[in-house]
């Protein structure tokens, strides 16, 4: 380990500091509580969000008001922990959950902490994130990587998160045959996730010959190409249901636009459910009476709670494999930083685009 | 009993025979099955899907193509039990569940009857309804009412048990703040019920005053008049939020507009749910993303199942007293149904309009 | 608040100190924390355990190996907070729940804190408990009370959180029937909580006819006394049906012994559940594996989780009057503990023995 | 189909006579209804249930009266079809599920017809079973097999029931870690179903070398070699938890006996389920208090409801092979009847005994 005093002291985090400007600055860390580690970071994901901060300051209702340091996808190396954690030592590969919930409020304590309306979360405005050499944060949210499991698929527990939280929320198993709309990065981390759950037959939907052909690689059972036109969703539905050859019990929306959302309404069985997870449109205009007539329930998901072991589990086992998501991998200095981000930006071909510190 | 042959032989029914025509006509009835039993009719009410048969032929998908009789909402005395009937004899004074599913299909075999594919419903064509002097019906369907339960409030277990159902669905109960859209007949029983499953504060909105001093006189804890317009919404959820004076969470609407649903979608708490219980507009505009952002699920809801035993439990403890609903009465002639019809579809003041043969 | 420097310096608490031996002696205050009040205990109520300890110097796995102060059914009026705290001010009159529980161990985090291995809990060694002038707890354990709610009844939160745990996790509501198995004070208060939850109709069983005649005054429909005797569990399980004259869906078992589970397990209905509330036998005979064949689940419950606030609106509501259960009050002398001890020890009349300080 | 009046008069079954005695009898088919098919036997297996009628005469609280078709886990193909059937057309490969319930009770309405007290079972008395060389039985009882699952498999799915039924019951999911007790038929199919519900680590246990080498060729991640003296519970508990690694979720009695059930009390963490299917012991002595006072739930089974299509769906898919299983096979004359029950009977190294008529 060295010399952590010194090692905190030359502490570099890429810092958002206007549209389009991501600066690689020092960064203080805060100091090491007795539940706190302090982990040097080794793998840092882009997510859409941090793309969308970068372009416009902003994610749905979060406004970035002053310098933030972005990133929230990460996994490291425990370096210091504080005096009373037992749970990791030095040298411990880990996976950080990147949000940190108050414990008071009555979200928190039924178990839904991910509602938490103190939530203190990586990249969130006004809280700092975590594309940095070095961050402190709770020992309870930093998860022990087994040795199979690497520091890059650690950092993808974030994402994958996403996808596990939803196909819990939806109940999925092993009787749920499952419609992913969207083969985006959130809807490819869905359909592993809805596989390892135990879905028997996963149909899988996008705009797009490339990233359709991703999903089918990634096991996908069928895949079906739509086009953008809303006066398409009749027939895309008869195709979706000929794919499928039964009965759609969940559709989850990963992209959450009017067409998507019409679509997985009309798709899905009675007593089915559709589960919202993609955000592109704010206020939509959805077919919402006539599913609701035969009690297809929305789901609404919102980050995840409890997930790093299970994800951990999946990687481990080989459940889920997230490596072939990985397109992209850079450095960690000024001009690398930018390229990457601009990678993400163009997506196309870019799935998720990795930071190797 | 009489002479029953003879019974069958005069037997008189409401028939829809074309836009705004209902005629006073013979209707014979079928054969009494070893499972059935011949109820004569003594109270029916007419509910909204009704009106809008007798207005438009047609409710949601359902198109009557044929002449059919009319009702739904009804409760009589048994007359004739099949040979294998145990559950009731002759002279019992009982409630009828209106729709026979078919058991052999899996939404049956899993508990969800309700969403039946071949579902046999009375008055949703092409199945012939029930205000008529006598109908056959499948002893299983029909509730024996204990003494201290009238045969009107019999026949108002059927729109009762669509807030039962709805609360059910919401998972109502003595900690669950409850906010209902519209006091029309729909909001009314929603209200009833969700105070009988324990809700320990309800506020309801509507446009309508006198709606809404009735929705207080039945019990609601505070009122909010509201405007039609839109772009009040935001400034209505202010006030429904003081009228509550703690979160919403469970919103029922009972109105089912572009409105009401976003009203509803931005009052409930992160983790509440909407129950889409009205059937206003088909295709909705309303903001589904960031209400599923923070976890409010949009429950659907589709007739009911298992309720009749639960109206009649709450009817006869006293925890809903329906009668105040039942606002008109007629009597079984030509003009009166007309006349009867009319009421109904002038709404106002008429709430529950009620059959008595 | 006066001097509080000085308040603390003369605190007092009642030490247990072996067997059959309270001492009330000074108990030095922990420092107040940020997110810590400090309140002058007003009302504290002797629990089963308490006595326990009191007589054998342990409880269940627990054992007293040091001086512990004891109590901790508590309520009082808040006269310092700490620098964050938000939700209480000094003057507050407060309901206290007991336990601190980690918030980092996956039970916590899932919800189910009550289960945390890390718990901190009054009066459960080596964790000093709450009979005492005043204490030091987190604020967000201590819940305001509304003008209408007595600081008794604020204390009775404590043994009221019992059965209205019970009824959670036994899923009690407007369609439970349920049965109680022992009149003791637990019994009293799952039969209060039972009908809040909107039970129709409530059986309760004992040995004893003072303690029915008390539930039937507590609004239990039926009463059934039985013996002590195994051999007569078949023909008190025929009279139980007879006094519910419905089937049980749910069996509250809050005393605990081979016989009382054994009609528990007979009486419950396919598919019902029975409750094991009561601790009376540790290794018990029973019929398991016929009851299992029916598919009744046998529900165990530990303490509480998230009660306070919906024990204090079913005392600010009158759905639960919990006044009738406070039978003998004493004040805070080395004389009156010893003698509300060997009140509440000696049971018989005495329900809920209550110190006000 | 050639001659089926002929066939039915030639149709022969195994009666079961008394004690030890079973014949194979002419059995005269009942006439088909407008709902039922009527099937040619091809594979049934013999169950414990089978044999214990054979040896007593009785099973649980069931007793055989009168002389009784025997056999329940088959699969065969339809001659002919009903007036009404649309599932199936005659050629179609079937498994049969064997309980036909009433669809008029509240079990059955509410989704559990496993429960339903007028339940018409093969072999339960006084209903004959289905060990002859046809049945008539309802057409939505009949399962078409996809070509690539064989008649034997498809009289696999009633035992695989079981298992699925046990782990829905038990809410097991890629979460959950699972102990089996007893290596029996029962044992593995729950052991091969809790796998396919995705149990990340399965640990079984058992008095007998042979069946545990069994189990762990099926997939069981450890095994844990037992005694049958009770006083070695807490030590093998020690033995479980090592093999285990972390917390036992969920623990599956497929034993049923005092010792057995005692372990899995004790074995299973705080707030998970112990789920009770052998049923060795009819009354129990167990350790139940201290389980329920960690939240250790106790859920019951009774055979199963809605499983043959997930268990054909985990045939087709390869997710389960039940082939190991089937160690025996005989054909159907009065010799090998008498043989294939003997075999059964001894137990030891056959696990399932197959027909094949």
């Amino acid at each position: 380990m060295g010399k952590p005093k010194d090692g905190e002291d030359e502490n570099m985090a890429a810092w958002l500091l206007g549209v389009n400007t991501l600066k690689i600055q020092p960064f203080k860390l805060p100091s090491l509580g007795p539940q706190d580690v302090r982990v040097r970071m080794k793998a840092v994901g882009i997510c859409g969000s941090d793309v969308h901060y970068l372009k416009t300051m902003r994610c749905a209702h979060f406004v970035v008001k002053e310098p933030m340091v972005i990133g929230h996808e990460c996994a490291g190396i425990v370096e210091e922990v504080g005096s009373e954690v037992k749970s990791v030592v030095p040298g411990d590969r880990v996976a950080l959950e990147p949000g940190i919930s108050c414990w008071r409020c009555d979200l928190c304590k039924e178990g839904r902490y991910n509602l938490c309306p103190d939530m203190k979360f990586f990249a969130t405005p006004p809280v700092h994130g975590s594309l940095a050499n070095q961050v402190v944060h709770p020992a309870d949210l930093c998860f022990k990587l087994p040795d199979d499991v690497s520091l890059e698929e650690g950092a993808m527990c974030e994402p994958l998160s996403v996808g596990v939280h939803a196909c819990r929320r939806a109940n999925t198993g092993p009787e749920t045959n499952v419609l992913v709309m969207g083969a985006g990065p959130i809807g490819l981390v869905t359909l592993l996730a809805a596989r390892a759950f135990g879905a028997p037959r996963i149909v899988i939907v996008d705009v797009d010959d490339y990233r359709l052909s991703v999903a089918k690689d990634l096991g996908a059972d069928e895949i079906v190409k739509v086009s953008t036109n809303l006066q398409d969703v009749d027939q895309e539905v008869v195709l979706i249901h000929q794919a499928m050859g039964t009965g759609v019990d969940v559709t989850f929306d990963c992209a959450g636009f009017d067409k998507t959302m019409s679509t997985a309404l009309s798709a899905t069985r009675p007593g089915g459910k559709v589960c919202l997870v993609g955000m592109g449109h704010n206020e939509m205009t959805v077919p919402l009476t006539p599913a609701a007539a035969r009690e297809v329930d929305v789901i609404g998901v919102f980050r995840y709670k409890n997930t790093w072991p299970l994800c951990i589990e999946f990687l481990r086992s080989g459940k889920i494999d997230v490596k072939p998501l990985i397109t992209h991998r850079f450095g960690f200095s000024q001009k690398e930083v930018e390229e990457a981000f601009e990678t993400s930006a163009r997506g196309s071909t870019a799935i998720k685009v990795m930071f190797n510190l």
